[in-house]
């Protein structure tokens, strides 16, 4: 490809809109153009990284006995409404009806085309295990898209669907997939992705695991043990808390506490530090927005996701306009409504004296007692985990909160799905019975922007060769000088010749603007023709990240871009296990 | 991959809902499964052809300087209010809102998102020429989706957008891309596709061409004139009528037609041939629904695309529910409302005495003479051609009229986007000019299937060798034999070393049930291995279209499976040019 043909601007200025570094660059480097919110179009180079991606998702799904398949982007909501995935996604499914009337959808995810897919084929044991996966585009009517390609509304994603007769066999593939992924982002270029427990959310099922690569600018916070290697999504870590007793029993007793409606005003307001106090944290149900409340200590905060859990269905943090039900800023468990359910949080176990709302304005209780004040109430793990909390697995207190990006995810799904479409098979005895699911995510396009956010400098990004654009850039930096322009045009004819992808910027431009093109499309290999080093009968070599930066005769330059290029290839494979 | 794992599955009785033969084939084969009206599921064959035929479209695109973009599927609706198509596209453009109110559509064709791309880009003259194609998802929301893969409302298509600054310079793009599409359907098997002058409808522009692959089961009818070569699509095939005049001139006569509202009954009742008569072919205007009356020989159709150039906005057939305006069956062009428009076919120009409605129940006029009774009025090409009509190249009565499935289009789109989207560049003296495009299509599934539909036999499709699912078909017929088994065993991965792509039927199956698999896959080359051709040392090899059905001894299966596939591959490639 010659640079001076390539669909696509480079230029110098940081977008203004841009909050992360990778988004920054791609759109500087012409890898991508906004079309609407959260929606983007792909120039050449962000295509061609995509299918190299893909190329090795495709690669090792099929080592793991995949089959590849294609699942509609538009499904009918009537396959939605036999999951209840209809009614019980928000308004991130995307509803619409078509000329006739009908419900449909945007896919966001596919287990209810698998199902509908493998339904009648599958009905016998004999049949499994396998799976089948499909890369394809999806759309999810995010809220806020942000960061480029990390937070997309459409965006292609690679999801794969195994069924199985036991909850053995899933593990057993689960664990292949688990090392496929692992595979599959060393040889991106990532092997530093950290594979952590996760709550699988609406997916349904229990155990899932998401590979995060850690990043300042992840949005997802991870808790990891130092110590013993320990890692979680800090909304599935468990929280440990060691209850003490700081303070002796006392009386339950009310105190006038003018305008203290927060823990903060209240602990400034008393004199107390804040792990006496048991704080109401309010959210409302999805369905109905009926009130749950949930009671922690007052210096740690509520996990959502826990809540959920327990809760049983999708809530929101509250928004009390009312205070018929509820007296905001001065909620405490004792008299409260009946309006509302009530959860306790561990951390308030045990523990003799606290201070908590009364449920009336500007009025607290101290010498709050759990047990002796609300009864024998059943106490659940809310809480979440914080930096320098308890590790759940050594119990040291040494966990530490990091960022990442979620680059992959997997669930075993179990009978949700199948039950649910009421897919059954027959097994060796002849009875009928339920395939258990797993199923397998990777997003394309987050992954390129997640290896260019961990993956860059100030000038450009630094493209892995195995999903670089292009392996070798040659900068003819004379294009009018004849010698030049002839061992330049040779040079890309003869790479070419040998299946090498190459990017020659051929164009009259000034060195500055040339190198700075380079560094933006952040291709590994750079050569550098000048009339200055045709001179010395050499050219210059490079690779973007530096470690290499030599001069080369010219008639080995060919044999020395391959064994660089062979050089690069070996490092990230000397990752892949 | 072991036809024991392929998911899907095949079966032998045709589906009741499928009138051609490639929807029947392909659902008995395992290659699609419906999910909704117009909308399928790909099972592991069908997507194994899909990116066959999509790698070779890749590389005819390359091969002309294309370069791989991706736009989004789901588009907002504002892109496509600059262009007008917002408004001006029927309902087979799906509108929707997203969760905050804003207009999407799904892309049924990127046009405006290919300004969209490259009009920053594209700003001066030096920039151009230079095409962008994708190759992804499309929606489109059919009224009538039909014959499986055919016409369905979610499909892949290959769309390609070239930009130029001259109208030149876009016919040479033009031509290059016309003899890549051939290349293309030759390279899939299908050198006989016709390329056909078309009416380019919705798109824009004037120049187009269609590319039919012909078939009684296309739904496309195209004029051809075996005479002299030419070929068009019936909607663009320009019509000549030789207007005689068979009656003399008489003056206009009120005539009672009793119940004669159709020109059959008229003709009846008259005694008259239907070439004597002027009917009246009554439109809407999609926009505001008004009328629009054609006048035409009575033995002669409209073509709707024609006339709807001449009105210049989208009609449709009329529905006349109110006789206030327009007396259905009697209309007639003399005195007829000034509320509808009216248009004269070619056909009734300088004829002295037709018979036509007298816009009054159960009456007509004898000896209507358009010049005499209705004035200087315009005539414009209204007709349809039809089978032995006059051939507009080489003007004898050597018109046939073949069905078609239009399997690829071009268009010379002009300046209607660029125009409307106002996307300019700066030209060699510094004026400001509109870029002319051009745009390309191919639907991935519609060839695949069309394909399937003019290669296949009672027992199932036969694939040419570029695109099949596989090139080699073994069937191990006792699997339960140490001997066969061993033997195929070794035979497929030998194969699959040598990067030939097999399926092995390693099931115990009867060898009836076998065949009858291997006829629905229709892989090119099938190996039978039982323990007859054992004990005679050899193997069974026959290609699909029964071409070659050979015994070889063992020891040569691998050499000689591979001078087969060598074979059908040269027969492939004698086709393109």
């Amino acid at each position: 490809m010659k640079l001076s043909k390539l669909v696509g601007d480079r230029f110098k200025e940081r977008p203004a809109n841009c909050q992360i570094d990778s988004h920054a660059l791609m759109v500087r480097g012409g890898y991508i153009k906004n079309v609407a919110n959260g929606i983007y179009s792909q120039f050449p180079p962000m295509k061609r990284i995509s299918q190299k991606i893909e190329a090795i998702i495709r690669d090792e799904m099929d080592k793991i006995d995949g089959q590849e398949v294609l699942f509609p982007v538009a499904l009918p909501g009537s396959l939605w409404e036999e999951s209840g995935r209809y009614e019980s996604v928000g308004s991130e499914l995307l509803r619409f009806t078509d000329r006739t009337g009908s419900k449909m959808v945007l896919g966001m995810t596919h287990e209810e085309a698998s199902v509908q897919l493998v339904r009648e084929y599958a009905n016998s044991y004999a049949k499994y295990p396998f799976m089948i996966y499909q890369i394809q585009t999806k759309f999810r009517d995010e809220a806020r898209p942000r960061a480029g390609l990390i937070r997309v509304r459409e965006f292609t994603m690679k999801d794969a669907y195994s069924f199985h007769t036991s909850q053995e066999d899933l593990e057993q593939y689960y664990h292949k997939c688990y090392d496929a992924y692992c595979r599959i982002f060393a040889r991106c270029g990532i092997p530093e992705v950290a594979v952590v427990k996760s709550d699988s959310g609406m997916m349904g099922g229990n155990i899932s695991h998401e590979y995060m690569l850690l990043t300042p600018a992840g949005e997802d916070s991870i808790a990891i043990c130092p110590e013993c290697g320990y890692s979680a999504n800090v909304e599935a870590a468990e929280s440990i808390v060691e209850n003490e007793n700081k303070l002796p029993k006392e009386e339950l007793k009310e105190v006038p506490t003018p305008h203290a409606g927060t823990i903060e005003e209240l602990c400034d307001f008393l004199k107390i530090p804040a792990e006496n106090t048991a704080k109401a944290v309010v959210y409302q149900r999805n369905e109905d927005d009926t009130f749950v409340v949930a009671f922690i200590r007052g210096d740690l905060d509520i996990n959502e996701a826990k809540l959920t859990k327990v809760v049983g269905c999708d809530i929101h943090p509250a928004d009390i306009v009312d205070d018929s039900v509820l007296t905001a800023g001065f909620i405490g468990p004792v008299g409260i409504s009946d309006k509302v359910t009530v959860f306790f949080d561990s951390s308030l176990k045990g523990i003799d004296y606290l201070v908590t709302g009364a449920n009336k304005v500007d009025t607290h209780y101290t010498g709050f007692n759990v047990e002796r004040d609300c009864g024998d109430v059943e106490y659940y793990d809310l809480a979440k985990i914080a930096e320098g909390g308890i590790c759940p697995q050594c119990g040291k207190k040494t966990i530490t909160i990091s960022r990442g990006i979620e680059v992959g995810n997997i669930f075993q799904l179990g009978t949700k799905y199948s039950k649910a479409m009421n897919f059954t098979y027959t097994d060796e005895n002849g009875e009928t019975q339920y395939p258990i699911m797993g199923c397998y995510g990777i997003g394309v396009g987050r992954m390129a922007a997640s290896i260019c956010e961990v993956r860059h400098d100030d000038f450009g990004p630094i493209w892995p060769i195995t999903i670089a654009p292009w392996q070798v850039h040659i900068c003819c930096l004379r294009s009018d000088d004849e010698e030049c322009k002839a061992y330049a045009d040779n040079l890309y004819e003869t790479l070419q010749n040998k299946g090498i992808e190459v990017i020659y910027d051929d164009r009259k431009a000034r060195p500055g603007a040339m190198f700075a093109d380079a560094d933006l499309l952040g291709v590994p290999v750079r050569v550098v023709v000048s009339p200055r080093n045709m001179g010395e009968g050499v050219v210059e070599i490079s690779t973007r990240d530096k470690s290499i930066q030599q001069k080369t005769p010219t008639a080995d330059a060919v044999t020395e871009v391959e064994n660089i290029i062979a050089q690069l290839k070996e490092q990230i494979y000397s990752h892949v296990k």
